[in-house]
This record gives C-alpha cells, structure tokens and sequence, in this order.
C-alpha cells in the first residue's frame, strides 16, 4: 500500500521503513506525521510530499490492491523474500519498499549473472543491431540482460536477451498491469513468459517523467555492470549510468561512428573516463570478470548449502552438473513428486544454486561461495 | 652520410654521436669500430649493424648526397639549427642524427603547435571523412598536422590541414627525392608547398617494412599528442600510438562503429585506458592543453624575446597582435627591406615568436612562454 500512497524510492519513506517496519509506516503515512519521524531534513535534493501521501493513502485500498495485481498475474516481493535481489540492498534508504513482479523467470535468481543494457528511445539502426547483438551473445554466455522496456535500445536489448535464451528483466515506471508503453505489448508477453518484469509502482499507477528517472537506479542497482549502447547528450540512459556509477557498479559505453548525435554520450562517458570502452559480450563479460573479487566480498546473499533442509538438498544433489536435466527427471531422480520437485527447483534457482541450462536446470558454476 | 649508411635511429650510432660528435662517429662508423665505443651491448632488441654499415659507408659520397638533395630542393637539418624541432631531443639515443627537409614551411616552427593524426591505409570513407575533417577544424584552431603521407588516413589528415590553411608535416621512410607512395604525388607537392616534407632517410634510399616503424616514433615524437583515427588490429598506426605512449605524449583515440573492423584497434586503446576518447577538433585541443604545463616544464627551446638581435626586434614589433600582415606591410611598417624582411620573418617563425594567420603573419598568443 506504501507503493500506491508513497512516491517510490523516496528516502524518508524508506528511512522509517527501516526504523520501524511496514505496519507502523503505512499508519504514519494514514496519519500524515511520516516527515516527523525522521529528524531534521535531510539533503535528498527532493520534497517531502508527506500531505500528497497521506491524501492519497486515504484512497487506497489494499484489497482491491491486490485484486488488480492478480488480475495481472502481479506478485509483490518484499525484502527478505527468497526472491528479493540483494543488490537492491545498495540504494541504502532508496531501496524500493517492495516490487511487483510479474512473469516466470525468478527476479533474484535472473540477476544473479546480469547486465544491464540501456539506450536512447530513438536509436539508430546501428545502436538496435547492436544491443540486440551484444544481449544475445550475453544470454548466450548466461547473462540476464536488464533494462527498461523502453522503445529503441531498451527493447532491442530484451529482445536480443530473449532470443539468446535467458530471462530478460524489464523494470518499468508504471503499474504492473500496464506495461508502458503499449507499442511494446508483444515483447511484453515473450518477457513475462521467459523473465520478468518488475516495478516500484503499484496496479494502476501510470507512468510519469519523473518515475522513469527514479526507476533508472533501480535498473543500475540490479546489474553489476550498465552497459550504454547508443546515446545522445540528453539521453536519459546517462541517468542510469549516473547511478550505476555512484553504486560503485562498472559503466560501459559501446562507441559508435562520431559523425552522429545519437553516440554523443557513449563517447562524452568515454572521454570524461566515466566509462569503460566494450565493443562485444565478451568485452562486457571480461569487465564484469575484473569486478568478481569486490561483489563476492560484498556478497554474502547467496545462501550455504549447509542452510538447506534435507529435502531441498536431496533434489540439490538430484541436479546434474553440466548438462541440464527437466524436473521430471530431476523428481525421480530425488524420489519426490513431481510438484515437491518443482517448488524445491524454484527455492534452489533463487538461492542462486542451480541455474536454467538449454536443456532443464543444472548446479550453477561456483554456486555458494560467488554472485556477479 | 650517417643517414646514408648506418640505419636511421639506431640508438648505438645515437649514444656515440652525443658522446664523440658526428666527425668521429662516422669515421668509427667507416672503420667498421663503431660497436667497440658503446661499451657492453644494450637491450635495445635491435641487431648491430656495423659491419652492413662499415660495406655501405664504402660507398657513400657526401658530394653526391648533397647534389641528390639539391636536386630534390631538400635541405639538411641537423640538431642545433635553428630549424630542428626540440621535441625530437625527447627519443635520446634513438633521436634522429639529422633530417632531411624538404618544403616552404619551417619544421620546427610547424611542430610548435602540432598534432600527430594517423591511421589506416585502407581506410573507410567513415574515417577519411572523420580524419579530413579533424585535421582541417585543428588547422583552423592553428594546430598542424604531422603524419606518414600514406594513403588513408595519412593523406586525409594532410588534406584537411592544407585545406584548414596550416602547415602540414609528412614524415616519410624513404629518401627525399622518392616521396613514396607515388600515387601521394599531387598531395607532396602541396605539402612542399604549404609545409614540409621530413625524412631521417638519405637522397635514394627505398622505403623498408623497418624503416616504417622506426620513422613512427619520428611523427610521435615531433607533436605532443598522437590521435588514432582509424586502425585495425595490427594497423601500424599503433605502433606510433605506443612509441607516443612511450615518450609521455598524450594518445587519443577517435571510436567508430563497433561494426567496423577498421576501429578495432582504436576500441582496444580505449578499452584499455591506452587512449583518450575524442570525437572532434575541440576535444583534441582540450587534452592538449591539460598536459600545457608539462610540456612548459619540458620546455624551454622558445627563446626569450630579450635573446633577439635589434633589427629582428624591430621586425618582430611590426607583426601585429591579431589580424595577420603580410610581408610587404610588415617591412615598411620595420622600415626594412622586404629581403631582410623575410629572413627576420623566417627566424621570428622558427623561435615561436610569430605564427602564420589566414592574412599573413601575427604575433603567436603565448609566445615566448608556452610550447606546446
């Protein structure tokens, strides 16, 4: 209910989140005395909106809430859920209150292993063949790609993501049961079917200038690494390699001829030595390879095999190694039911121990002890 | 006649020409015991030659060399003279023994505000568009233009810089009277024209694969910076890339489509922070003027205007502050001669002290305490 009555990311909210707990800030905001609790005014360069909040918390129902999130197929993850991201725990009192989440793909276990890709709207003909590419090899290598279902880059990026065979992450600035913007609506459906699709606003919520600025960090907090394909000065893909940069994530830049507008910043990140040069997947990996030591020491959120109970660890050991194996085989393989087996796969692919292969699920390559 | 028979920049030939002056260097060099005066061998992963250049010093004659040049209208330019370029004292041992010059422009006044510009030989119509035009936007800002006089990207850069209307530089592998490569032809002559023709490599000598390297470090060395406009993987244009690297100078990069084999090496130099990301003349100037102070420090081979004689002084006070004058205004306005003109031009160009603009000659901003 924050995330309808409340502007998402907002500081304050996410401070008192913090101190107290959901319950008693939602009530804070019913009674509009959230501003109160959190000390003097703090220097977030926003307006606190305290009055607005609690207008509009007056008018949400939290039923019908979640009613319009089911329509939509939408589920809410909150911190702490097996499925909650924990890079998302970087933005500090910026992380988002919850998600809604809809689609197949497991949010936190498609960014594990993930980049994100973004770009201008209005892309050339080289930048959408080249974000299409580079997310295909990405997905390829395993790497999720990203980004925010956007026109141009942004979609290409998914699409790329999605023919290369791995769960693709579009983070929108609307409510999950709109999809914004609607020209996207079949790429829409291939992400929900084989990713997903997350966002800070609740059902309902249409998407404004604003929003898709806040939404950018949460793009730049998912990924390791932000890849900018093609870009002009005013781009907002620069805003998201503004936060990747300042969550200490590695920024890319794929150049482009200098003859045009649109690659304008790619080369002003380049030239200000605000950005990496990555012409290729492997470029990209090989970057996000250099960054492994830093992320596993500030890891820690993939669970200890030891942690597990013994019927998730038998169907753990019932999972082959290098080639993939379907869970049927993987049930009578550990000796338990077929829909045992699938809620146990679900656990162990967000606990980041086993991964989707071509062919079924396999044990993820250094699982337990590393997350890029 | 050490340039006819010894190989030009050979820092063994370099050590004993500081240490014994050239007189005894050549006659060691004729006796074949040029190798016993440097002591025990450097690693400098280049062969001694001294019995090759003992067999070929046989055959030099110094009257015939000076002929060949004359013939040539090549001048030999040798350190000390007025017109050696000082940045060129910066290679040590492998500083060239002397150059022969060829053309209306001053060598060194040409390289006081110089910008090395090289590049692919097969070259896309991306980069002889981007290579033309960096080089004429730089001639308009008075920088010139140092390059190979290859096809390509080399003769694109020289083009733009005589369209640009400043003097070029083409540092070539081969003797004066050769001006390889032939099809260059029309492009020499107006580089004769409107600025120099320099080569380390006597009247007659033939261009080598060697010899292209080794006059690298030449065009790296004569300009405080060197832009890559265009270059594959084993383009040659990053051999002088690392030879400027290796002299401290300031290595710049221009991208281009990620699509395009020909910008591979310029994406490498990027990737690896070996270059500087520039898209356009004004970014060049910028980087060149972020390493002025160095280059103040290293300086010093502007003369001080105190240092001139009386009648050049009065010359040089005739040469207005910004619209440039053109000889004939300017030996009235001294009243002297205009030969005497002329020559006191000739030297105020040579110590930094004038430059030439689009109306004739103007006092250089700067002059007198700033190379660079």
């Amino acid at each position: 209910m924050l995330t309808a009555a409340t502007d998402p990311g907002h500081p304050l909210v996410g401070a008192v989140l913090r101190a107290r707990g959901s319950a008693e800030a939602w009530e804070l905001v019913r009674r509009g005395a959230i501003a109160d609790e959190a000390g003097p005014p703090q220097r977030t360069g926003r307006t606190r909106r305290p009055e607005a909040w609690q207008a509009r918390a007056r008018d949400v129902d939290g039923d019908r809430l979640l009613e319009q999130a089911a329509d939509a197929g939408a589920r809410l993850v909150v911190p702490g859920d097996p499925e909650w991201p924990g890079r998302l725990d970087s933005l500090g009192d910026g992380r988002p209150y919850a998600l809604w989440v809809r689609g197949h793909g497991d949010l936190r276990h498609a960014c594990l292993r993930a980049v994100a890709v973004v770009g201008a709207r209005s892309a050339s003909a080289y930048g959408l063949h080249v974000a299409s590419g580079l997310a295909h090899d990405l997905a390829r290598d395993a790497w999720s790609v990203v980004s925010g279902g956007a026109y141009g880059i942004d979609a290409a990026a998914h699409r790329g993501c999605l023919a290369g065979g791995a769960a693709t992450v579009a983070v929108l600035a609307c409510g999950p049961d709109r999809l914004y913007p609607g020209g996207n609506e079949r790429l829409f459906a291939e992400v929900v079917e084989q990713g997903v699709v997350a966002t800070e606003h609740a059902p309902g919520a249409r998407p404004t200038r604003h929003g898709f600025l806040v939404r950018n960090r949460v793009i730049a907090a998912l990924a390791p690494g932000t890849v900018v394909v093609e870009a002009g000065l005013r781009s907002g893909a620069l805003n998201t390699a503004r936060h990747a940069q300042e969550l200490s994530r590695t920024v890319m830049a794929v150049p482009g001829p200098v003859t045009s507008a649109l690659s304008a910043g790619c080369h002003r990140l380049l030239r200000d030595w605000n950005a990496v040069c990555v012409t290729d997947a492997a470029d990209v990996a090989e970057q996000l390879g250099a960054v492994g030591e830093e992320l596993r020491a500030g890891g820690g959120t993939v669970m200890a095999a030891d942690g597990l109970d013994p019927a998730t660890r038998t169907v753990l050991e019932a999972v082959p190694d290098r080639k993939g194996a379907g869970p049927a085989v993987i049930a009578t393989a550990a000796g338990v039911g077929m829909d045992e087996a699938l809620r146990r796969l679900g656990l162990l692919a967000a606990g980041g121990f086993i991964e989707r292969a071509p062919s079924g699920w396999r044990v993820r390559r250094g699982a337990g002890d590393e997350e890029r």
